[in-house]
């Protein structure tokens, strides 16, 4: 996940991550019969961990879904600062070189977007129907934009060279989400670096 | 910028280029003494390309800066949607594999990417100045937030294989924008296509 992380997907040798995983070739054979088929298992892997991660974190246990909504914003805001290879997203940086030329890394990245942005639209669906159940907007897609908007700041981030982007970003996506859930008015904008 | 738009910068090969362009390797080296050469000329090329046609879009004579700002997401949006190494952005796709491991091409894509949304930045900040003079958003990160749902709905699309993500973030974006700006009420979401 790492080697790929920073240097993508057709960049990464076997050799590399032979070495930093501290293999043999012949152990990585072992295990996989080529380096598809271990971006294959890394995105499982990736799947499992982020999973785990979101489903324990503090906010999942929110009564208020809204609360569970914004409370998730706020922990991507939380871990989106650091040094990007280990803060940004395995799926999006895969995908971005991949998606003409190896069609089972495209699939399992976008089963992979689309599994967590479900999670994330159960929430969203239960909040609009308690603080905003008439209006036109829908929950599955807001979760694909609130997706969308932090794998953007991963592309943005990594052109400036600078984390800092990711929260705000992630500042201006949680006042877009608390207006559609009629939260009133959003927290001022963190003030505690400038762009 | 068809080649590395289709299958990222490490998987490009020379010959790649060559073939899609045309010529033979020879005049491929008596213009470039290197793929990163070449991919660096790429980018001075996609900036002014993607300059002019901004510049020579109709949005762009409005005189309310309100109205290019929204003028611009509308554009935006009608230009979002085709083939995906069609619409999707080059610098985006570059430096998503190239911010460790390629300095040059790093540096060019961020002055890229930060020189457009200086522009955007321009209008919204005269918008600003007109409809939301007391708000604390600042027209910077505004246009840099943009640009990051922007690159991460191509994310989306290259990962679910379909342009149509595109057009519904950016309804969410525009939504935001407009809100920022006083515009009132939000035109309905787009319904033609369902994510």
């Amino acid at each position: 996940m790492q080697v790929i992380r920073s240097k993508g997907y057709a960049a990464t040798t076997v050799e590399d991550v032979c070495a930093a995983a501290g293999v043999t070739k012949g152990s990585f054979f072992h295990h996989f019969k080529s380096k598809e088929e271990m971006a294959l298992a890394a995105v499982a892997h990736w799947n499992a961990v982020t999973g785990a991660l979101f489903e324990q974190a503090p906010y999942h246990r929110q009564a208020d879904p809204r609360e569970r909504v914004l409370g998730y914003i706020d922990f991507r805001r939380a871990i989106g600062q650091g040094a990007l290879p280990e803060i940004t997203c395995l799926l999006g940086t895969l995908v971005q070189e991949t998606f003409e030329t190896w069609p089972a890394i495209r699939a399992a990245c976008g089963d992979g977007i689309a599994a967590h942005a479900d999670v994330v639209a159960q929430d969203m669906a239960a909040a609009k129907a308690l603080y905003a159940p008439d209006a036109d907007w829908d929950p599955q897609v807001l979760a694909l934009f609130t997706q969308a908007t932090l794998q953007g700041a991963f592309v943005l981030a990594k052109a400036r060279g600078d984390d800092a982007i990711i929260g705000h970003c992630i500042d201006h996506l949680r006042q877009h989400v608390a207006n559609l859930l009629g939260a009133g008015a959003a927290p001022a904008f963190h003030q505690e670096t400038s762009p």
